[in-house]
């Protein structure tokens, strides 16, 4: 019997939905969080937007499991899409896909007043938000992100940007979102491989600066895989400490680099890797988490148990730790460190870390003796 | 006799020089106005970012005349250049050339806190404003403007962009220059043809909203081509009128439109020009401006007399004025009207266009029927 209780039990309601404010003056945006959301895009949209043309930036893969979805509600509430498909992977993220990207919006006839929507995971936000951001100067986006770490990273924040030849988003503008639409729903659909990656990034907040989440993921972090509600939560809580975070300090002049713990020596494993499926941009973040709190331990920093429990979590999810395990070659102690330097968290030659004096404890180094860096790789990349 | 009159004579004095401040809260700048500031370079941005590296966009022309005099003012005030050469021409505004500038700045280690130096005409400025816009998210960047054009448009305002094969500057940032160095002396080496193309930028601040400055214009036309102070009058009166427009509308949502009067014709015509020596930057605004007038004038909106009186003016310092002064093949109507819906400067389908009830009264229509500029423009083509 279809009665009233069974038909809003299927459907999703209002009650599934955590909605979060990012504040940042006249640029402030709402980030709406549940299952279903994709097939509302249209209605939500409409209602900041009415009648706009949207170029949809997309990838294969996803253009497959939620294309349709999202364009059928896109026309039902009476906005223009258009698809704009990209290659999946980190290669697209380059000059030239930039170009492509940026050309069919304009073919697509996306004006001022118009809008971009970034339909995927986090590279398909930072290149369709840096094309928003260049188009004419400056478009409006939406971040509908269909990957875990998309939804509790790259979305929220307002970082765009592609990769150059001599390193990770090296090449972009702040552009903030007018909304974030993330689907949990969509993750149902992602390989573990890519959702362990994803998690990286969650309990990275934990790490920064909030002890008893890192405390609550070790004990639940199976019912975050499974998909119950501890998922959504921990969605929510991740994207309420980045939302904090970025209202705090928009352009990364300061607070904000805490964002970037395990990022410095993660990207700089990534470009060795050759941004390849060797090594996701979470498991690089996992590996340079745990080797910022290795850093820090080995400097008298903070106590080794702490060093040891971070790897113990991230390893019990099955997420990688150690240098060791990248499969494949990787480039010197010197190709790294140049890596390192090119990153562009670097001031005047001095390098900046984030660095712990425990978990929960994260802050930003920004006179880390180059020096200590290479000894410590050198200790790390020994086989253990 | 070298006595210390004749010395003080030959040397640039503070007398020569006028200052003005671009308002803009936190992103407010200085314009200077005036001869030998390519060689005061390194002091006036030394006292900004002391010790910066400096990245100088410039090209092979521009470099050969005064590449050696700015290299050495920035190493004597303790500043690191390194040059980063382009070929001259509206074609180096395109992706690749983005592409290539930006990892050259990368490769010269320009990091936040460091900055680009645009040395150049308008086509560099574009580009290393964009170049800085992106790079990093954002370096600051220095406009050294050495033609006319560039010192009293481009330079000034923060438009930075790149063409797309959809046409021109539909791809950029507003990005504000930290400081505006406009060495009237490097005028003194620029071909009459481009000095006259950016006098077509000139004209323009008069028949916006400035009847005296057109007049005193057409009085004294002929002592701002040859050199006297009236072209340091002219330079600092069109920076003013700008920086008062873009300190009311820095990102072009209301009044700064206006300084797009003669553009949205220009645009197209530059375009199906191929962005060639064919047709200058300025000559295309100058027969823009004049179809503006004509077109108004047709639409009864101002008096035929007007339009007679723009077009008597550009065509006596040498200016084109019409589509037939235009050597070579052009598009046919319709590829006009197509390039001229793929200009940024529309909204929603409807054409906005910059039109004037007199000299000096110029203001923002935002509904122009395409059919009226069509039939306009039919009318334009038939031969005289």
């Amino acid at each position: 019997m279809n009665t009233p209780a069974a038909s809003a039990a299927a459907a999703p309601s209002a009650a599934d939905r955590t909605q979060l404010r990012v504040g940042l003056g006249e640029r402030s945006y709402d980030i709406v969080i549940g299952p279903g959301l994709l097939a509302e895009a249209g209605a939500r949209i409409a209602a900041l937007r009415p009648g706009a043309r949207v170029g949809i930036v997309t990838d294969h893969n996803v253009a497959d499991r939620h294309l349709g979805t999202v364009e059928t509600s896109l026309r039902e509430a009476g906005l223009s899409p258009t698809p704009v498909h990209v290659a999946p992977g980190e290669k697209s993220k380059c000059f030239a896909v930039f170009e492509d990207v940026v050309d069919a919006l304009l073919a697509a006839r996306i004006e001022r007043g118009d809008l971009v929507l970034a339909l995927g995971g986090g590279v398909v936000g930072d290149l369709a938000g840096f094309a928003a951001a260049a188009l004419r100067r400056g478009v409006d986006f939406v971040q509908a992100p269909t990957s875990l770490l998309a939804q509790v990273d790259s979305s929220v924040g307002g970082k765009t940007g592609i990769n150059s030849r001599h390193g990770k988003n090296l090449v972009g503008a702040f552009h903030q979102p007018i909304l974030v639409l993330a689907d949990t729903g969509a993750l149902d659909t992602l390989p573990l491989r890519e959702f362990r990656s994803g998690y990286a990034e969650v309990a990275k907040y934990g790490l920064i600066d909030n002890a008893p989440f890192f405390a609550w993921l070790e004990r639940k972090w199976q019912a975050v895989f499974g998909g119950g509600p501890e998922r959504i939560e921990a969605i929510a809580t991740s994207c309420a400490s980045k939302a904090a975070v970025v209202s705090r300090d928009e352009k990364e002049t300061g607070d904000r680099a805490l964002l970037n713990l395990g990022h410095t020596f993660g990207h700089a494993l990534e470009a060795g890797a050759g941004f390849s499926q060797r090594l996701l941009h979470g498991e690089a973040v996992a590996i340079g988490m745990a080797q910022a709190f290795r850093f820090s331990a080995a400097q008298g920093l903070c106590a080794q148990g702490d060093a040891a429990r971070v790897e113990a979590h991230l390893r019990s999810v099955g997420l990688p730790t150690r240098i060791a395990d990248i499969p494949g070659e990787l480039p010197d102690t010197d190709g790294l460190m140049n890596l390192i330097g090119q990153d562009k968290k670097v001031s005047r030659g001095a390098l900046t870390f984030i660095l712990a004096r425990g978990i929960g404890q994260s802050y930003i180094a920004r006179d880390v003796d180059p020096s200590q860096v290479r000894a410590f790789l050198e200790v790390e990349r020994r086989p253990g």
